[in-house]
């Protein structure tokens, strides 16, 4: 593609995408997200050779969220790798809420269905802590600033302050796992990370060069350091498209098609495989959690372009 | 009864019911349980009168677990009135067992379906908590004791220990409640009354003398004085008839009929309303975690000397 | 009491409650019972002399519904005894709704956690069918009849095609059971009777000689007959108290704390041991299809003459 | 690939997967499945063009089992519309058994979560039998025997009559949805067809076949005439790739990630898109259902062809 065409197809999908804001409605669930733009809509995309487009509010700073569940994934399978991660973490969509707590009763014993609900985002941070100790949250920090080339990466205080006051059902979450012998780790250090992983403030680029790493299957574009195998970027495409999108991510494969994981900050990072990464942000939210402007605009990409995995 | 008549009948519930224990086994959860005298089998009846009569291993020192959930109970409804109770509690029964989450995700939004459960036991307390203070634990140890009439209660500091090292399902249990805003006090501090509550030790004479309170209505044999209402022993009767025995409540009121509250250290409390308090220990369980040879025994008890609530 | 001090009782009871009819609603599941009258209240008491005592909409028509199930299970009981009716069916109450299926597939393997809800009456019926085969039907008639003292009991056929045109959710209760293997009786059959059971038309009359049975443990009071045992009458006052209300079964035994069984046509069978037989009719229901008007009136009746078992 | 390297690829993958099958076991939920060859190990290939390669047992017969929900989805989607279909059955994976009940009392009132549950299946050809009305089984099996141009396709009787006299957990599903308004046909002649659809006895070039029309988006090779759109191929890819081997479809996308359809009859249907179709039969079954040597020996062509839509 040429730049100029690029820039065109961005335009018009921000333009036609941005009315479905209407349709939805900010996060509630801390105070801090209810100051968000709801109309905003912001697109980047990134080329496997580092070239980026922008268009719409691309300049909006949000919090990542459940997108971090993606770097904290993919972090787990290059330290423990897939035999390890997939023993004590399942691969399983479920058609309960993100924040669901029965299945841990119901099913496996404790054991979660997938990384990308609370409770397995959860399990994969405290079998981390297992593995790597205490300098996990700068690990994690770290590999994050390198997989999004934002060495600047930081906490948005008063998030971080909202979700630890509030984040009591995730509590529960880990406080149950921990009860099932699912982990051994300090419950209170687990849900600092985690607490952390959501709170840190990015914009679209941050997501698209981390979405253009996955789609490149970890090898950097300009300086051709490998940051996860090509093996831990299968498994993440896998449970992108599996469960990027909470309880409809089976609708979202059948309308969009791309590797996905949203948050409920508004993001939503995209990998076309082998061609682009993607970082969507849009504040508003469908009832599922996913930003509705965002996916709309997702979807308008995928069919225009053929963007599918399922084309 | 005249006394002879009352202890050779207890004499010889004993003797039948203590074969009952080797079907069972001993609690497991948390290791102090796993030292008890399987084949213990104690009990102690109370009249109204506060005469008592004692059989079998009656001096076995045991915690008291689940059954202070009772004397929790009465001094909530003495508290906050059953009005209030009733609406941050519920009076149900349920077929799940006594530490399940799932209700409180798929039912009333966070509300325990019924105090005698972990959750409801949990919310209890926190419902004190908010009312009472930081003093609440001094004021529950202090009812107790004048319930049972045993001033020296105490904890047992390794059950204790215990109870706090293996609590993560009710730590799961209290923080889902908390962020599902069925209370707002602080969930250590409700939890350290918890754990306290179910450490204590006691014998069978100490459950009885608290049974004969409830089969009085509340007015102490010697004093006179009323340690709360005949609407709040109404209520315990009720509770402990539906919901005293875990999810083997209504089988044991079909075989029993007597209200009674048991717990995993293998204590069981059973009010013979206008007549008698009677206390059993014994340590053997059956699969629901009520004590095997102690539901035994009072089966023989009620059906020889007609005690059935529905006889 | 004599007879002009309980017609007095029951004329206040009936006014005083009557206004309670205007905070429910008419069942609207089929059709036909949406012709009620909703702000009817009737009731009858039944001595064990036999003796009665009538006030206000007495002579109301309405189906019996769930009432029924009462007399299932004394038949059962009798019939097939009460080791074999519990090996079958539970005695458990259930915080589900009365239809619900999910505890089939979660708990025990299809057996039905207890005899008052859709699935446990269902495979009540098939129990028996195996046992009496094809005569179930009028056997289980003749029964009813000879309970009630009415032997002109027949069906509202309008009521009975309705129960058969919108019985589904019975149907897969009876399906995924015969599944489960938990009866092998052919599911048309009995669901046949199942909603002939339901289709009965009765006034309270019936229901209060029904009940005045129960309270003199099955003894009839003018013929001296014994139409069940007193253990079949035990086990039927168990676990009207502790399941006969729905999933407001514990709320009531706190309110009302007698012997009860509801069913959505309005009627209330309850059963003062020892003492009365109450009939009661109320179309007007809550939230969990109790006559709302009906449960007012036997709260007053309670609390007024020290009715509560728990008392 | 010329024709002696694909031929040995086949055979060698055979070779290396049959010793899989003795981790497995017969399905055993009707009696004619346990006749099957546990240790049968069959494979065919077939390319755009019409060519075929087969390896292994590859004349083994078998039944088609839920293999067959790909083609009613393909003839509801041509017949009603992608549109129609996901406003009656959902595109969700759930976490529970293939033929769980509860979610349909739990979520969504009655609408299955997605069409290859047997749940949604039953949904589908419920929301056909309205539409085509009591030609629909022949309508079925005539739109199967074009997509597996195998014109003598047909039902084996003794499976038919065991599909329908073990059927009770499909009736049960089935009436619970029409309960729940879900669908207004006939109980009974949707679940006629739905049993017919499994019986049907076939073969891996069958389902090879019906496989490479999937693959290259509805058209023949050698007629060039459309049997469903590219949109229908999508939406069944998606559904395969999401929810195509019950509660370890995120566990096979991982492994294998070509989107498949297994049955309980050990067939499975897998699609490479662009490139092949691919019919598997083994009938020794892992603990969810799927053929676990037919799987092993998926993984094994996956991983050396690069056949994963994720690779």
């Amino acid at each position: 593609m040429m730049e100029i065409v690029v820039q065109a197809l961005l335009d018009k999908a921000v333009a036609d995408a941005r009315p479905y804001a209407e349709k939805g409605r900010l996060a509630t669930y801390i105070p801090e997200l209810t100051k968000a733009n709801r109309r905003a809509l912001g697109v980047c995309v990134v080329d496997l050779d580092g070239n980026h487009w922008r268009a719409g509010d691309f300049d909006t700073t949000f919090t990542i969220q459940s997108v971090s569940k993606v770097a904290t994934l993919l972090y787990a399978l290059e330290t423990c790798g897939i035999q390890q991660v997939l023993s004590r973490i399942g691969a399983e969509q479920t058609a309960d809420a993100f924040n669901s707590i029965i299945k841990l009763e119901t099913r496996n014993s404790g054991k979660p269905l997938n990384p990308f609900i609370n409770a397995g985002a959860i399990a994969l941070i405290a079998m981390l802590m297992e593995a790597v100790g205490e300098d996990l949250l700068s690990a994690l920090l770290d590999y994050l600033k390198t997989l999004t080339g934002n060495r600047t990466l930081s906490v948005d205080a008063d998030v971080l302050r909202s979700e630890r006051a509030t984040g009591d059902i995730n509590r529960a979450l880990a406080y149950y796992q921990k009860g099932m012998h699912t982990f051994t780790a300090d419950v209170t250090a687990v849900l600092d990370v985690y607490f952390h992983m959501c709170s840190l403030e990015v914009q679209v680029i941050d997501l698209a060069r981390m979405a253009a790493l996955i789609a490149s299957n970890g090898r950097h574009p300009a300086t051709g350091e490998h940051h996860f195998s090509a093996e831990s970027a299968r498994c993440a495409k896998v449970l992108m498209t599996t469960c990027g999108l909470y309880d409809s991510s089976g609708w979202f494969a059948l309308e969009v098609g791309i590797p996905s994981k949203s948050g409920v900050g508004g993001g939503i990072l995209s990998v076309v495989p082998g061609q682009f990464g993607i970082g969507v942000v849009g504040p508003s939210l469908d009832d599922k959690g996913n930003s509705i402007a965002g996916v709309e605009l997702l979807r308008r990409l995928s069919r225009t372009q053929g963007w599918s995995l399922f084309a």
